[in-house]
């Protein structure tokens, strides 16, 4: 990046929060389509003064996102959700995150290979198909969370959330596996490697994340308490944090899961360890960078849309040609900008078919809304049949609102059609031009069109008064007085613990299991959590908050 | 950067904070100095791993240092300092940083001319000799600065720490002007041009920075005020203090000045619109930015220190040879980073002399010891000679810590010197190689050597005990209560302003305006500054702090 385009890319920084604030009131708008509609004029701005020629300074980058943008992002969503409604809702969230999107990772395959694979759009294989699926897969629900509310919808809030991690990491997990799959031969064994593959990486990376979060907690424990030292803190919070996902990374492990996890793991221990002067810094820087990055990466998706090159080529016929300068790389060690100059034209036909990159993104777009529809109800219809209590069911209306909730394609589709489609070097093809046209069209058109009806829609499905009436009693005050909670599932992880444990107790041990099942593994977590856990790396009410002693050991005194 | 080495890097960051800590109560040691070791044994590491082959992994960037590390430690520098103290020696500062910059940099070419263009070392010209003087003119106070209290000595803090900041920008303002200088034809006009050219610099840089400050404090108190937008806050805060540095390195002003000056405007109003956590969030969250910052730069110079490339070609003759294919870039557009390849040594005949590069290091440092000498102690005298209380003079003891304090050479001589020797493109020729390698040399020396001597010797001229009593009596309480104050020297800019409104009040104006102009023109100032600055950008006293309440309006209303 040029000094001109970082000065461009602050300054455009600060007129969308500047505009975003203005526009806050407005029924429709959200900061992500702010950026994004700023990002686009911006680029015709740039397109007109360059005569169409340059748009080169603003190309996508892989690097940038996934080592820079995405993880104060997801670090930060598992800093500040509220672990409780997490965990007590972790079946149905990994129902929705897991199973959910391989089902509609196979509806949008088939519907790619049914109807794309007639189209006549370049030399796609089945993995290219598949592939597809996998990248249409990849739900952006930051722009949804701009909506919903925690205190308001814990529960949507909570699913939505949850799925959109829990998704965004299945999805390039799968995206990974396709990548090393051989789908000319399909069998049992291939099929069963890909599960067990996909179980490794689930537990390696929740794993890596909750150990780099407990050592994090040790090490402030025993190095920094009571000493006033914020600022070290803070800095190891964030390196530590920052390193988890790297080495994520490096060891070819999701990175997102990895921050995901290390961030609820330091938001439930680390942060009890630290000066109340940290506590404050941690919570608001974290969610400070999480806020640039997001406004970041709609600007540059939006301005990237305009890349002309990119239409160029997906609108020209290119006769076959082999290319095997650019070897191909795997997601994470993708480093360098993903420079579109391996496009270069030399053997061009000029067949205009804007049409084609149209079409395409058009029978994807019925896909995702097919595919995830094709999950959201059934799954929430399972969930529902284990729920005893109707206040813990998810109506209809509820069932609708997650369905439209994770129909936007965001920055993740990007990166894995930029991914495959634009460096795989062997065959740069018309059909791979016209994938990533249809990608960005669709990441444009989810975002803008459907984010504008978000709120809406919400308001009309769930208007506030009777949210407020039925399920959110009490739950807008944000710090929360441990007597207000009515019912467990409102609790939001702060100061309800004493009557949860109570209310966990009633029913038998053995009803529990077969009807709830995660808020018994809640139960025993917690005595294993007071008992084992935090007297080692601290936690609420296990580190004395003495300000101004030099104490180093902790004691077990309550606050 | 590649997956491994960001790994690498933020790993031993973590590294440095924890052996840090456990330094801490060490003597000699101090942050800097253990990143630098801990870079040094690293890369060795390194070498010893890839058999001596590649360094190229960590070859120093002039982007990574001046677009991303540099700001945010001038600009925590300038929101941190205590602004009453900074302004009231603002006088001594300009002296010490402006005039003794420039004195040290004579001193310093002349020696390099008297002495180096004797040694044989390749074909540089005069420029390049005044060049080297700007290079070795520019202190690093980063190392002596984690080693004196603001607290505890708050006169020599903000000497010290003015000095410094004023004398990057001199010294990187005077390279500038160098590069366009003919030094061959030296007349009137070429030297009158080089003095305005400086105070433009000077003057356009602080204005834009103050520029900068004063419009995010005003945006902030119209758009946010009483919102509890604390991620918006400082969100907007960090990027509009960017912004004024790169805008400044743009436009081909100094951005350090710039953004030193965007911190204080900051401090002064901005940070008094915003929420309560936004004020703790910003001051901790800055001031771990450049905590990081500091720490990874020490670790990058302490690992290029090993590139063996420079070396071998400092210790081999080159035949001349013309390469017209890099082009000369001034500094404010040195983006993308100094690889070295442009070394290849396609005409390389082995003369081996690791001797010269010691040498030429040993020469400098004598004169970077000298030219510091050759201004401290007779501007000292000077700023002595204006202040009529015995107690505001400089001691002679206090004299050699600033002295010594100074002598630390760091990463903007290593900067100007890549700048220089590294990228000219005509001339790659062993007297540059030789440049390259002596820099590192004295920068190591320097900061290891003379930074392992600072702590003592402070102890040793200026034992705590002592100290305490003589002028810092009650200065180490950090909230500051407004009666503790015993004289206005001492008062922090936080609470002591009706006190010394009082003080400077007694004599009368023509006798203030001879004796101390500094303290008179701080006090027309203050007058201007409550009655049309405060109202306007807000302020400490003119922002009522009510927290939940939407009010946007300013009223004229004490906390």
């Amino acid at each position: 990046m040029s000094v001109v385009s970082i000065n461009l890319f602050v300054a455009l920084l600060c007129a969308c929060m500047v505009i975003g604030r203005l526009l806050e009131e407005n029924r429709w708008m959200n900061d992500s389509i702010t950026a994004l509609l700023i990002g686009l004029c911006t680029g015709v701005i740039i397109l007109l003064t360059t005569k169409g020629k340059s748009s080169h300074l603003l190309v996508f980058s892989e690097e940038l996102f996934f080592i820079y943008l995405l993880p104060p992002i997801i670090f930060n969503a598992g800093f500040q959700v509220k672990k409780k409604q997490f965990f007590r809702n972790f079946m149905t969230i990994i129902l929705f995150g897991a199973v959910g999107t391989l089902i509609s990772f196979t509806i949008i395959s088939l519907g790619a290979i049914g109807i794309i694979k007639k189209m006549d759009i370049g030399d796609l294989e089945t993995g290219d198909y598949l592939a597809i699926g996998a990248i249409f897969s990849a739900t952006d629900s930051v722009c949804t969370l701009q909506v919903l509310s925690q205190d308001e919808t814990p529960l949507l809030y909570s699913l939505v959330f949850g799925e959109g991690v829990v998704n965004d990491a299945t999805s390039i997990v799968l995206f990974k596996a396709i990548q090393n799959f051989d789908a000319e031969h399909v069998d049992v064994v291939t099929v069963l490697k890909f599960v067990a593959n996909f179980f490794y990486l689930f537990f390696t990376s929740t794993f890596l994340g909750a150990f780099a979060g407990l050592f994090s907690a040790y090490l402030i424990k025993k190095l920094y308490f009571g000493r006033h030292s914020t600022d070290r803190e803070v800095a190891l919070m964030i390196l530590m944090a920052y390193l988890s996902y790297m080495l994520a990374e490096l060891l070819d492990l999701s990175g997102i899961l990895t921050v995901f996890f290390c961030g609820i793991v330091m938001s439930h221990y680390t942060w009890h360890n630290v000066t109340e002067s940290s506590r404050v810094t941690t919570r608001h820087a974290f969610a400070t960078l999480s806020f640039i990055a997001e406004i970041f990466l709609f600007l540059y998706v939006g301005m990237d849309a305009l890349d002309i090159e990119k239409w160029k080529v997906a609108s020209n016929r290119i006769g076959k040609r082999s290319q095997y300068a650019i070897s191909e790389v795997s997601i994470h060690d993708c480093i360098g900008s993903v420079h579109l100059f391996i496009f270069h034209p030399y053997d061009m036909k000029c067949y205009f078919s804007p049409g084609k990159s149209v079409g395409v993104s058009s029978i994807v777009l019925c896909m995702v809304l097919i595919g995830r529809a094709g999950f959201v109800f059934p799954l929430s219809f399972l969930s529902n049949l284990s729920k005893k209590s109707p206040n813990e069911k998810i109506t209809f209306k509820q069932q609708v609102v997650i369905w439209w909730a994770g129909l936007m394609r965001g920055a993740v589709s990007i990166a894995l059609a930029y991914n495959k489609f634009a460096r795989t070097g062997h065959t740069i093809l018309r059909g791979n031009a016209i994938m990533i046209t249809s990608t960005i069209t669709i990441v444009l058109f989810s975002t803008v069109v459907f984010g504008l009806m978000t709120k809406p829609l919400i308001r009309f499905l769930l208007p506030p008064s009777a949210k407020h009436l039925s399920r959110d009693l009490s739950m807008s005050s944000d710090p929360p007085s441990p007597k207000s909670f009515l019912s467990p599932l409102l609790g939001n992880g702060q100061g309800s613990e004493v009557e949860t444990a109570q209310n966990v107790s009633r029913p038998t041990s053995l009803r529990m299991l077969l009807t709830a099942p995660t808020r018994s593994v809640h139960h025993y977590w917690r005595k294993f959590d007071d008992a084992v856990m935090r007297p080692v790396f601290g936690g609420r009410g296990f580190v004395p908050f003495i300000p101004g002693s030099p104490i180093e050991r902790s004691v077990h005194a309550l606050q």
